[in-house]
């Protein structure tokens, strides 16, 4: 690695300054002047379909040439069909409740002092991603609806069509009255761009990364600047010695095939020895109509069709296809340990009629999301009528589980008194 | 630096796993049996208190020799009276509500299935603190109370004292029927324990330091695990042109003399400029018979007696001391800008008369209290009404301002189905 240059660096500290100063005036905006501009932006991504399509093809171009992947490629492709629904996703996040100026407690205290903690957004947020567009667009639309300035630093191979949608993002909320620094990017600076967003406590209060395990690792490790780890899913469904075989054929089936692309699809089934001759032909024979393939142990080999041996590393996968580890425990002491070894902290499930064997599962699995006979497809934004989908928080702190714009918030406490002193 | 020792690592991580397995075992823990434990605690506390007293001698000794100061002295020292006083905090700990198990919100999904959102322990919490032996019991009785292993590394002038009062906290837990492992230490590690608790992400599951503005920013800078940052504080009192004479008279005094050592107390007051003459004149004379030395500008000077003229370091410095520094300042604007520059971000306050300043101070100061008309020194979690004080964190993420019990702790969410599929 290169010496970082200092002219960079001050470059950076100088632009994320300015966004502090766009933090400061949209801390006091109206939900109305907010939502006013998203709409904007909306209007103002379809005016410039044709511009940020363009700039996009010269991505793909280059990307074709550089030999990206088919399935990168397809991320970063933008056609008409997508530049609407990019509008149509900001437009949704603006219609949703303004989170900023919230109440989340408050109190009167005996000497009549008013004590009260208010939701008030964090000022500047970073978010780091890969070559995918829509997340421009999607990330800069949350923060502006929480009240937040935004800092863009995304992959290079969309560099074209993220400098083509900054401008658009940009003109609209300057269009719209806002700081038009209230959204920038360092994508100009390139790799050390990123770097230095990392290094700006103080100047950013919180980082978002978005993208694989390996781009969210990087960041928790190297930054300064506190981040919200969203996390990959190795999910797991935990099929008990009582479970409903018809639950558990359509639930393995749903959180399985329904997206298999997306982090809160299942990667393992854990099945109680009790129940596997009972529970295992027809939930692999469902799956197999799926097209799924099973990576099984021994048991599991025996039991189904076309079973892939299992080893060590498919326990720890997070697939993101059609394929499901399966494996039998000898109880519900073993399944909980596998879990405690393998789960990502993301949303396990237990299928069960045994009320005291769900009450042990959802008490002593430490994940973000802990269910009972309910399909791990459920651990969404959306689902959960948030709105948003902001991400899913695998870490513990300041959020956990599928995150809302109220995630995207800090708290200030309001005092007001009328010339009281601490006695 | 000489280069970390692979065999201290490996000792490290091996007694992190541990408290990890306590961590697991206290998860799943009653509130009754968690207060049980801090009542086993406190009298224990009591009856070693002699065994206490004299570990702590030898270290006072050892830092009476190698000249430390004689501040840093009596926090270091404990006797009848101050042990005594550690079992109370610890029974009070032990008589706050139980955190652990509180919804936060739930709903029932239009499918039928459950959704909650519930307060459990953060699992394994790290301290890094001073040579102060009562936070090794005041951290380890909040973090017991919220359901948290705790691991502890505190300053080495106390090493003694903390090495005498864990012995007393692992055999009091263990007699309470909880694991020993639950209190555990890294002192006997020097300072490459406090180096392996920091970079132990995933076995630790959030850091918080405890102590000097250098050793928060220590923390910060180098861990990779999560930081609750609690922070110093250079607070500011605003006199507004049309604050009444009474109030700012005894909020001033308030905030700076009834306690000036801790970090809700003022350290700089801004005088509209308009009201200087009217103002400065009586809060100065009440400040001089509190024995308040004043850092003034030049119309400071000229308006009160003995004043030290004010440098630039001033209005930067936490004093902790009966020492104030005071500026007259041209309007509103050019008050919010000075804070903005100097602030710690933790408490502010104007005294006024004037709504619309009023107002417009809550909403553009960034810090975690905002006041009107009220005493700084009410930025503090027992005056919240949150019973214990963990600290007043200064950070936007997970938890601003005073940190009362729940601030331990972090969430998951629990879904309760019947065989549902994601549609």
């Amino acid at each position: 690695m290169s010496a970082p240059d200092t002219s960079i660096a001050a470059a950076v500290a100088e632009r994320l300054h300015r966004s502090r100063a766009a933090a400061t005036v949209l801390a006091t905006t109206t939900g109305r002047q907010r939502t006013d501009a998203l709409i904007g932006i909306a209007a103002a991504l379809r005016s410039s379909a044709s511009l940020i399509i363009d700039a996009n093809r010269r991505d793909l171009a280059a990307g074709r040439e550089t030999g990206l992947a088919t399935g990168l490629l397809d991320r970063l492709l933008l056609d008409d069909a997508r530049v609407e629904a990019l509008a149509v996703a900001v437009e949704d996040i603006a219609r949703l409740a303004d989170p900023v100026g919230q109440s989340v407690r408050g109190q009167a205290l005996p000497n009549g002092v008013r004590v009260d903690e208010i939701r008030v957004p964090f000022g500047v947020v970073g978010a780091i991603y890969e070559a995918r567009p829509n997340v421009t667009v999607d990330i800069a639309a949350l923060a502006l609806k929480s009240g937040n300035a935004i800092v863009l630093r995304g992959g290079s191979a969309a560099a074209e069509s993220n400098r083509a949608i900054l401008a658009v993002l940009r003109d609209a909320v300057a269009a719209a009255g806002l700081p038009a620094d209230a959204v920038q990017s360092v994508d100009d600076f390139g790799r050390q761009g990123g770097t230095e967003l990392m290094r700006a406590r103080g100047l950013v209060d919180v980082l978002v990364p978005r993208g694989s395990a390996h781009l969210i690792e990087t960041v928790v490790t190297e930054s300064l600047v506190p981040v919200i780890e969203t996390g990959s899913g190795v999910v797991h469904i935990v099929l008990d010695a009582s479970a409903r075989e018809d639950w558990a054929v359509d639930i393995v089936n749903n959180a399985k095939v329904q997206r298999p692309s997306v982090c809160n699809a299942v990667e393992t089934v854990l099945v109680h020895r009790d129940a596997a001759e009972r529970l295992l032909p027809p939930v692999l024979d469902r799956l197999a109509e799926s097209g799924v393939i099973i990576h099984g142990d021994e048991t599991v080999q025996r039991l189904g069709r076309d079973v892939v041996p299992a080893t060590d590393d498919d326990w720890a996968t997070e697939y993101l296809s059609l394929d499901l580890a399966v494996r039998v425990v000898d109880d519900l002491d073993e399944a909980i340990a596998h879990i405690r070894r393998y789960s990502t902290g993301h949303t396990e499930s237990i299928i069960t009629s045994d009320q005291a064997n769900a009450e042990r599962f959802l008490a002593e699995v430490d994940s973000a999301v802990v269910m009972v006979n309910a399909s791990t497809r459920f651990t969404d934004g959306g689902e959960f009528g948030f709105g948003a989908e902001v991400g899913i928080s695998t870490q513990k702190l300041h959020a956990r589980g599928p995150m809302g714009l109220a995630e995207l918030t800090s708290t200030k406490w309001v005092v007001r008194g009328s010339g009281q002193s601490r006695g």
